[in-house]
């Protein structure tokens, strides 16, 4: 981990979210399931913005959040991923670039547009998400610049990125550059339901040794190990041998190794708006103290922190400095 | 007033607010005058986009804004402004298409983009805008449909339509159509620096009984007077032939007639984030109740509950349902 200009380098699908609050008789009629991210093609994408509520834009993707979330903590961080190079794709580069992170891959100039997350935020803060992939079905492994991966403590992927066709070679091809760097790989499972579609592969690459890190909320965990018990995935997870970060939402986070099972609180807010970017934000903080060095459940406390952050107001993106933040709560590590 | 399909109608620049977090010392660096608007040209649009941080697309303007809410609060509004055929003017129209205000005018084929405007919160809540007028410089004349005007109870103008070239002939004539049809024509200052601009105009429009109503925060009525003394504008006002609604910021309002001033307490708030859209909320609220021929001073109550909740996340258009909202509170007129 020599020489290292970047702390954490986020692959994943750059997304914009066009964010409505709706109600639960919208996603009923609408055949949504909620809680969970659909893939959706063109035609769909069309109909449900049509049907939606008025519309907040502010740039997202599961690993660009954790990307900016990192920035925003004052560590040095990096983003892989695809758009198009039109007016959503500019807005999206610039707020990658405004907060500081490094993003040089080049837009595409010919296909589908810049992807969009059509994000429906009910009353109880639930996002349910129907993302339109676009431009991120054009990211191949030519976009992984080999000394930028070379250049990162942390490599973190997304489980997204099996969606796209060309994403997972990319994904493989990080991997391998890291590891002969002698940097350390991260992955989150996304989704319960993206784990459903990728299971087989996600285990693959933990007991192949292309992980060193896995991030996943207890319903991914057991959506993995397919048990309905939260303590048998626990237990399952103890068995792998990566470092295990799970979150519980309002019941907090474990790290979790062979050898201990330490347990972090959830940072108490005020009000819960809308929880998007609440798992992005956490790895956000976890992998910026990781990156400092900071021992793993001061590495949780700042998570915590980034997601209480993020949920109590609309859109993925911090809006306060968490650096600031993390001064103020004595997590400057 | 019969035969009307529409409670207010209103006439605005159509403008896509793309909001940013920042400091003092960036305003100060960049030579922008806190808490107003300034137009800018495409260069300086440009600049300042490049320099300021991860932004928020939300849809905006002025009238726009009113009409959101006059619809939020379960009446029936319409929206008169000139957008292009770009993605934030399918974006723009979009919106106002999903909260169910009535909007017609055909999108600009060529010319300059869908205006935007690039506002700046500073921690303490006050916006600062930066106005790139772009496609709102081809309203015209001939986008008023005079069908629309007529079938409209109260027609709602902003006096930011003084500055693009067209749109004062576009606002003169709403106006024209409006009283031969024996409706009520409303006006907001805007902004103390484009009174600043208009003044002899305005107060012409006043004294020619071009207006009925005249919405105004302190500021832009002692812009309007050119005093430093609140109450010598105020004395001035209660002389002209309107009924004029003066807002306050946390002071609250007042609705000032030739017989009386009448006096409503702001809204109590829990946390000010931004104060965009403030006064075109306020205006929502009180035109939504004059429409239903509810007392004055209720208007400015249901004014003052929609302006609480709009300065208490970022963007200019309510993200709760006002008319929830109003019934909660007791103000269902």
């Amino acid at each position: 981990m020599n020489d290292s200009s970047i702390d954490v380098l986020a692959i994943g699908n750059a997304i914009v979210d066009v964010i409505a609050q709706t109600d639960e008789a919208f996603l009923t009629r609408e055949g949504v399931r909620k809680g969970a991210m659909q893939l959706i093609d063109e035609a769909r994408a069309e109909h449900l913005y049509g049907a939606m509520g008025p519309a907040t834009i502010v740039s997202g993707g599961s690993g660009a959040n954790t990307a900016v979330g990192v920035a925003s903590l004052g560590a040095r961080a990096g983003f892989i991923g695809k758009v198009r190079d039109d007016e959503l794709g500019r807005l999206y580069t610039h707020d990658l670039g405004a907060i500081g992170v490094r993003f040089d891959v080049k837009p595409a100039t010919e296909g589908p547009a810049t992807a969009r997350s059509f994000i429906l935020v009910t009353p109880d803060g639930e996002r349910t998400m129907n993302t339109y992939l676009g431009a991120c079905q054009n990211l191949s492994p030519a976009d992984v610049d080999a000394d930028t991966v070379r250049a990162a403590k942390i490599v973190y992927l997304e489980g997204y990125l099996w969606d796209p066709p060309e994403a997972k070679k990319a994904f493989r091809k990080a991997v391998t550059i890291a590891h002969v760097a002698g940097n350390a790989v991260a992955l989150t499972l996304s989704d319960a339901f993206c784990v459903d579609r990728y299971r087989d592969e996600f285990l693959g690459l933990m007991r192949d040794g292309s992980l060193d890190i896995l991030f996943a909320n207890i319903h991914e965990l057991q959506s993995l190990y397919q048990t309905a018990d939260a303590g048998t995935a626990l237990d399952a997870l103890r068995r792998e041998k990566v470092l295990g970060v799970v979150t519980r939402s309002a019941e907090g986070a474990l790290v979790v190794t062979r050898e201990e099972t330490k347990s972090v609180p959830a940072y108490p807010i005020e009000r819960l708006v809308d929880t998007t970017g609440a798992g992005d934000l956490f790895a956000a903080g976890f992998l910026a103290g990781l990156s400092r060095g900071m021992e793993h459940t001061d590495c949780a406390r700042l998570g915590s922190l980034a997601a209480a952050e993020v949920i109590q107001h609309i859109g993925a993106r911090p809006q306060m400095n968490l650096a600031d933040l993390a001064r103020q709560e004595g997590l400057a590590g």
